[in-house]
């Protein structure tokens, strides 16, 4: 089948559109919130006089920037482990990041931060504008090297949707905790990616086998995107917790699941190899799950030596995946996954919902204090009744609809990309940047453009 | 013409000369602010006892280091886009801006530290010293490849000096609120630039034409550059800004006019192109064009709506200047910009400081509250009697200020630079670094050096 | 000699039984310490309730994120500058310091924050750790390329331990000033390290030569490694000190130290080439010795112009060291130091203690206050009756105690890591990524192998 990958009309037209829509909601609906201001001084002098460094803005905006590079580069720069599509893997997520955050700013600002007419925006919102593209990103990962911008940007307008009408769900219905996004963020974006690659199924992808691996320094670019979310990852689950121990607290979990995951990811990628050699794929990737499985229960009472134990086991989980799942899903469930997002925030954030839930259910008020309990699951308003196991069945719940929510909507989505004209690459041009890039000189003309007779077969 | 590029006593010689001054000149002048002093404890002991984290640099110091990673990281990786020019664009970027913050903090500091014999430098210096290389940076990408070490020094001493002059007129004279620098820093760095390269130009320069340009791991290089700039520039733009909402809302108008700006350069990369294919260059620098043009009203009540503007408008003028005006400039008026900071730099930062001058004649009260009008603008002092439409016209007056000196500077600085004995490359010889640097083994030998018998010619 | 550098069950045994260790060891002990416990709202809501902002979190977080970055990021890419060694300079140095940060919080817990039964953590350990895993990143550039990462386990297993003592001494007993760790990092990491690659010594390792060297993207490479390290080490220098003016100031100091370094390392990189060219490994390493160079003192009343000669001179030491000393050491003490920590971090780290024995020494009350001097430097307690010139009698006995450390324990782990079952390379294997990792297509096959007959000879 040929495909015409011309975008000269459809990527633009399709940028603007999104864009000027961007601009006209945002005049109408979104405003600075209070701490961002200028009214703001008027409390500053007032009776009760507080310091300028009570504005939220010095108590998010580190951890803000952290999640920001996390993003961008991290995703970003994660994905260029292919040898041939650094440019898409770092341009395409810049512009789908871009395009998510300012209509997530919108959609999580109508469920959580809209009165009088206007939604308020201030550090927070925009910390969670990252998380939400953050999902985007972990779906990116699925369909990588297979999909045209236009699809992306296609699939981040509603999996954003999605995500915002899922999060508000768990968290203001469900009241659940998920600060670090094990549930809203990995289960939903891995299991929503994982759906509409598997609708996007592309029989002949065998054809663009060459170019599906990495050559030496897209490797080592890849290690700068696996360091990066490594390095920053106790920023992101802690980002959003409540201010103080809570948020400290989050770090320190983080920090420990993340160190042992290291280690397991490690020795099994050593182990499962005939020779003892180490895979830089496993050590790109499964070092990562740790921090996605500790994200619902990072600001709980899980203790570092729990931290240990849940990035112990998900560095081994993830690793196995790896080598045995990925393979056999592809195999015998068609289902595609470029860069084992399965293996990554798949299983290990499913892992996070049940030890959230667990560790929620275990929480009592000898570990946390009377006070420090209800602090920590805002037992008061209409949950003053609840203990500590009814929270645990309600993150269960939680995990559930996540998952029902990305089934169901990335075969939706996943539907609508199947249509032929969103200028997707033939089964034999995945995985190339020149499909849709100015190539340097040395590169030109090396990829099989069915569509395009002004290039050369390959000749590789 | 046949050139000495051998710097082996002229470099040694200009960086001595210039750290030894700088070590004198810091004996005499340079101690600690209020806040690095170790007295500081006696205020907190007092009657008023005031928290640690008062301490100015709690307020400042995360997005210091955020500034400090986009001039050394951030400009430094984003010139390595050409294929031979790596190791000088960050080596010298590197050179330039370490001696730069030295003297900056001199220079900013007798105008604006300065009291009882001594220049007091804390946290705020650090951040202002870095803004005022991030100039130098800018007007770097002009001369990128063309020029040698030694007069990037010199360009640096007298750039910075003239900055300062510059900053002191619009900041302190005209009392012009440009807390991100779209004046100051980039319109002031853009056109000395310009200017510079323009005095400097070569008639010869497509000697070189074969090296300008990218390979395919250069152009990831420079993403490294692009994605840190972009996603610090919330930080750069909030850097100095008053305490509180100013410097949160700075950071959130930066955050929206840079996310428009990337779906606006991607649309017109694509619509520019025959085949709708995305050009490097234009993601490489078109998505920071947004963040230029929200400099000097970030902190204003710009409102987000009004930054998405800003950053729509500068991704379509940035790209179309690429595209059309950089061929233009070169081949007409002579202007050889290699990094085409023009667009970057140059138009985006004429629109911030048009941006916010109108933005500031629109200030009132309603918006602001009195008291928060009077705080944002300074409208105390001498200034009681000022209104917002006051305000207004100086901005515009400094916005000519700066384009005078940028103007009348690059003239000057542009004439000292071209005489003939500071070590510059031949025609033939630019953008190459095997004429400055020590090679790998399998790159020597790959450039003509008619200065230098021991080296063959190039066989490319 | 041919050694078995298949690692199929050394590796994974190590990793998972240091592990479970960890884990055990982790679940009898350590606890979270008041500011990361929910406990901590009670303090709140008392009689002197304070600003969430007093949790020593805020204080320390930004700084905290810096340092990780510094260990991994800067650390892991300052050594990719091997040609054929990228994998494991950044993969090796991921995993030694996942495990190391888990056993220091452990061995300094013990030390320093051990109360009731239990180690008490918070974000303050964290960085502790971090600075303790830098030491073994110094001494690991010492035997880089050389040994098994089962070795590099076992050697950062006991050199944790050791700087865990050292440290302890100097903090505890010797009451000693060493914020930045110039004596306990450093210093001790260095020669600890330089010792360790004595007893290792292979005398035909020039087999290996021809990959001991740089690739033009693996010098870049290495460049992100140096920019980060430079840009976070005045983060590195003041992230445990004294909030407030001690924080301040050792930022201040250090930004100033950096900055002077960069330019007379370029100064004598050129003048020491006879054609004035500028060698890579020079930028890469001798700009950080300032760093080094004021770890001790930067927190002190060093004042901007000290720091400024502290770094002019470690660039002129540092470059001098790698041009004619490390070939010194190599060919006559047969001190094989793969990265010249011993310029980097030896010298500089030894002149970091005798600059901070000097400044305290120097101390007095006209300087710091009354009670800045006595805060400075805890002159309370039993240290009431210390003066200054006492402080810095005990700080340079911490300089000799570190040396005395490192060497004796160099050997000893020198010694054991000799021993013929942990993987080690062939003399003509080392520097090569080949022998621990699956290579892409592209590169198998490219090294000699005499213990693995699948492999062909290489053939360059």
């Amino acid at each position: 089948m040929i495909w015409n990958t011309n975008l000269r009309w459809r990527l633009p037209a399709t940028c603007l559109l999104l864009q000027v829509a961007m601009v006209v909601l945002f005049g109408v609906f979104v405003r600075y919130d209070h701490d961002a201001d200028p009214h703001w001084i008027d409390r500053q002098g007032g009776e009760n006089a507080t310091s300028d460094m009570e504005n939220e803005f010095y108590y998010r905006y580190p951890s803000f920037q952290d999640v920001h590079v996390m993003i961008f580069v991290g995703f970003g720069f994660l994905m260029t482990f292919l040898q041939r599509y650094g440019y898409s893997s770092v341009g395409f997520n810049f512009l789908l990041a871009a395009f998510g955050i300012q209509w997530a700013l919108l959609m999580q600002g109508w469920f959580h931060s809209y009165s009088q007419g206007y939604i308020h925006v201030g550090v927070e919102n925009l910390i969670n504008a990252d998380f939400c593209v953050g999902s985007v990103c972990v779906a990116f990962g699925a369909v990588l090297g297979k999909v045209s911008p236009v699809q992306l940007l296609i699939m981040t307008l509603f999996q954003v949707t999605l995500f915002s009408v899922n999060e508000f769900i768990l968290l203001s219905l469900l009241e659940v905790k998920d600060a670090g996004g094990s549930m809203t963020i990995h289960t939903f974006g891995a299991y929503f990616g994982l759906t509409v690659t598997w609708i996007l199924y592309r029989p002949s992808l065998h054809q663009s086998k060459e170019r599906q691996s990495a050559v030496y320094h897209s490797d080592l670019f890849a290690m700068i995107g696996t360091l990066f979310l490594w390095m920053y990852w106790p920023s992101f689950n802690s980002a959003v917790s409540k201010h103080g121990d809570a948020q400290h607290r989050a770090a320190i979990n983080t920090y420990c699941s993340l160190a042992a995951c290291v280690l397991t990811s490690v020795a099994l990628s050593s182990a499962l190899h005939k020779k003892g050699k180490l895979d830089m794929v496993h050590i790109q990737n499964a070092t990562l799950a740790g921090g996605v499985a500790v994200g619902t229960a990072a600001e709980m009472m899980l203790m570092p030596y729990g931290s240990l134990i849940v990035g112990f086991l998900c560095g081994i989980i993830s690793t196995l995946g790896f080598v045995y799942l990925t393979p056999f899903l592809e195999s015998k469930l068609r289902i595609q996954d470029t860069c084992g997002i399965h293996n990554l925030h798949g299983m290990p954030g499913i892992i996070g919902g049940i030890v959230g839930a667990v560790t929620a259910s275990c929480a009592n008020a000898s570990v946390y204090g009377a006070k420090g309990l209800a602090n920590a699951f805002d037992f008061d308003g209409f949950k003053t009744t609840w203990d500590s196991s009814m929270q645990g069945k309600f993150q269960a719940a939680g995990l559930f609809v996540s998952l029902a929510m990305a089934l169901v909507g990335g075969i939706i989505v996943g539907i609508i990309l199947k249509l032929p004209f969103w200028g997707q690459p033939a089964d034999g041009n995945c995985f190339e940047d020149s499909v849709y890039w100015e190539m340097p000189e040395e590169l030109k003309s090396s990829v099989l453009h069915p569509e395009d007779s002004t290039l050369k077969p390959s000749e590789p």
